[in-house]
């Protein structure tokens, strides 16, 4: 199955300014984080980020931030845990202004409806971003980790992490798939505009 | 399960010029897939080629369009998104001439018939190969992603790919099993030459 | 799913003096076989131990026998052969202490209950662990081999166990993993002293 | 589920003399197939041996011949299309001679029965040794294929033969798993023996 933006949600998490000096590849991930931010917003999709106990971890980093419309701060591991998942039920009123130009599988009637795909991604893999992803599969959302968004202090975590979350269902994707998914074709108005983020 | 070459069709997924300098391992993957096709006529398996937004990244490599005999231009990432299904739909009908010399399992009667064997590879391997696959098999194709013949920019994004399509249900072999499998005995009067073709 | 220290009983299997120097990876196994066994103290998870014919192969690291409650002495490769499981099924009393302070998921009424979550690490991974493993995942256990906290003589047997292990239902987790889970927020009365034993 | 040496068979595909050199850790992957032939003569386990064309390829290596009580020559790459299946399917006589002296586990009725558990190994991974185990599970034979024991001219191939043999059912295993499995217990009458071949 290939993801549809119209039903996506993109949720970061745990990208904050004490944690990620420690994370492995931080600098990557933390690259992926901002493109798959601003990849969501090319296609209109809501964009929702955690920080784990920031008085004591600080803020996400702050172009991550920016690109969400909320943050929410937490002291359990997983966001589910406190509320995440009844942001993300809440109906997203679909698109209007330009939607006629849009290609046809992006047209959808404007009214309010839930938008049930998760993309998530953040850090540290093997605990909130874990902890969080598999309550969201709980709680019924499709999820769908972005690996190359995400990390650990350590590689071994990470990769225990991806392994656990696929065999519980997860769908392991990475930031170059989810853009060109989103889109699905070079006609979309927002190719170029996608394509410069990546290369 | 064993393919099977009576049941199969090869498609060879955007390998096109301007886009193979900047292929992780391209050299190798364009190989294979010249290897693939020249297998598959020496087995009588139709090959079909597409190429993607074909005035932007060139045509395909002259080697392997001249292995294809309908080559599909397309703006989705997803050949089966413009007609791709339809073209592998076409009942094809059986060789006649030296049927009798084949070994049994490639003696079939010659009634025009479907052939929902799809053995795929080709670039980037994270976005049009998998989108074409996935949605093949969404279509209720059999898929079998030949690896050692698909690449993508970076070895990350083509290693996720392979991991996708594997949990969505398509077999992923090599270059060499799809030859092997396709003539099954030694015997087989084209051994020789496939033989050639691999060592 | 996560782990529920209420539900957990943690197993060390086979740490044993004259096995230990020929381990691969052998001093950063250990290492967490014994931050596991802390971490398992401080939510009050009970922890067993087993040693393969300890008369040849010596008792298990003096640091980890000392955290077992008890020690399962056998000739079996399978600890569940010589009366793992019965050590397993015997009701354990919940915590009365301070159970007003622990966070909600671990206040549980007082009455002794099975706990039928078992953690388990060892060594060797494909041999006395896994055959231990496998055989409770019959019993109806559910099995989560902590991965870093395990070994083989050699890599490659190790690994091989994982994928095993994996096939056959266990859910692979590390050390970290398992202490994150245990404790769900950072609220957790033990956060701090099971943090320190992480980082 | 553990391997059981009453149900068990050994078939090891295609050591051939002139096929060899070519493969990709050749020495170790035959001292492995020698391992497993007199670990099965231990535990008075079948052994049957194939060979691909022999006259082409030359006999199966001497050591490894000489442990297999026949040996198909064969010119399908997969031995069940010869007849492999009929050689397993014929019911065998469970060892008599000092059964009382064996674990519980291994005394069974004298009466002839079929042993369903086929444990195999072989080169090329990808062609020969894939094609047979993949025949032998249609056929309805539990496999257990012993990867350390396997190999292909090049890592890749090899490799890829393991993931699609997992995929179809087979068990992957090691030639150490193997062997403690067939025993179970270090009371075993040939413990000493079995731990002599592999250490």
């Amino acid at each position: 199955m290939l993801l549809d933006a119209s039903q996506s949600q993109l949720v970061l998490v745990d990208y904050q300014t004490r944690l990620m000096p420690a994370i492995f590849e931080a600098e990557a991930v933390a690259k992926n984080a901002v493109r798959l931010g601003e990849m969501a917003r090319l296609v209109e999709v809501p964009i929702w980020g955690t920080e784990q106990n920031p008085s004591k971890l600080g803020e996400n980093l702050p172009e991550i931030r920016a690109l969400c419309q909320r943050t929410l701060a937490k002291m359990h591991f997983s966001g589910a845990e406190e509320g995440l998942g009844e942001w993300l039920r809440v109906p997203v009123k679909a698109p209007q202004g330009n939607a006629r130009s849009l290609p046809k599988h992006l047209q959808k009637p404007a009214a309010a409806e839930e938008r049930n795909t998760i993309v998530i991604a953040g850090c540290e893999a093997h605990v909130c971003l874990l902890q969080t992803a598999l309550d969201l599969l709980e709680d019924e959302f499709e999820v769908w980790v972005v690996t190359d968004a995400c990390s650990s202090r350590t590689e071994r975590n990470r990769d225990a992490a991806f392994d656990r979350l696929a065999g519980a269902g997860a769908e392991l994707v990475t930031t170059e798939m989810v853009g060109f998914e989103w889109l699905r074709t070079a006609e979309h108005p927002r190719f170029r505009e996608l394509q410069a983020l990546i290369r």
